[in-house]
């Protein structure tokens, strides 16, 4: 999406070659226009696959998630919740993910009831770093037997290895920016 | 709306006379389409009003509140943050807000940047309850000297008196469903 390069090169703002902040239109304030395009090409992408329920993790996958779900018709999206204990109710599927950008370990939990055996789930993020989120969200499929149909972020951090690591379990990844790395503090697409 | 009203019955479970369980279709799993459905409700009241910007809080406040804005011309969403410490950057508004389920104040911020003098602003949130939530959020746009022109939530617990509070700051309230009393742990509307 060549305006959301355009938009990440404009305010993005890289810190230490490795992290990417885009707090003035992704993750504290939200471009909704710019959301919804993502959900157009996100729509697009996946438009022959069959697709129950749109998957994120809280916050900040939230938006575009609940974007990409109103492409699909009578689709609900479901968010996974993070909590700092491992005592949690008993009726979940319970993964752990660590955090690329704090280095903190959550318990990340989804309610038995919205995860179903051979549900079709497309699961949604802001960011693909390491891979870590979609892992542990794919892990809470599986627990569930539903089938995750694909994966789509708003930005990738191609260099960091999330993407052949979502591929090697058989998952379409589609990425709305692809950063092949950070030189001198500047992405390169 | 009688849609919600419905559901809310249906699928809503009250503790305690207190505290109302939507888990299942706003909170956790969300129906896109009964949030589509408030956020046409909420643009229709607050139509002859100025809206530049919606404001609400993470969680569980931004499905809706994305679905609002876009019902708004070119408007950007921002979220407020919640953290356990005051140990927060410079450059933010800063409140304090008591969760009424959970017991427990968070620190609430919202960088300096992304609420501006003059702007005006609608509030969105999933619950009215005390309206502590509310009163923060208004708290930190007065900081910012942007105006608050509305407050809109999914369901209101009318009997724990948030409207009043934030009605006697002059600002309208809306509310997707309002909800009078618990009785035997049954919602009256």
């Amino acid at each position: 999406m060549k305006l959301l390069e355009e938009r990440i090169l404009k305010e993005g703002v890289v810190i230490n070659n490795d992290i990417l902040k885009v707090d003035s239109f992704i993750n504290h304030q939200i471009d909704v226009d710019l959301i919804k395009e993502f959900a157009d090409e996100v729509k697009l992408h996946f438009k022959d696959k069959q697709v129950d329920k749109i998957l994120t993790i809280e916050t900040s996958g939230i938006p575009m998630a609940f974007a990409v779900a109103e492409k699909f018709s009578n689709v609900p999206l479901v968010f996974a919740k993070k909590s700092k204990s491992a005592t949690v109710d008993d009726n979940v599927y319970k993964t752990e993910i660590k955090s690329f950008t704090r280095n903190l370990v959550s318990v990340v939990t989804v309610a038995k009831p919205y995860l179903k055996k051979n549900e079709h789930i497309l699961i949604i993020d802001d960011f693909l770093a390491e891979g870590n989120a979609a892992m542990g969200l794919i892990d809470l499929c599986e627990q569930a037997g539903s089938v995750v149909v694909g994966f789509a972020d708003v930005i990738e951090k191609e260099f960091q290895g999330g993407k052949n690591r979502i591929r090697e379990k058989g998952i379409d990844v589609f990425s709305g920016a692809v950063i092949k790395a950070f030189e001198n503090n500047k992405p390169i697409f």
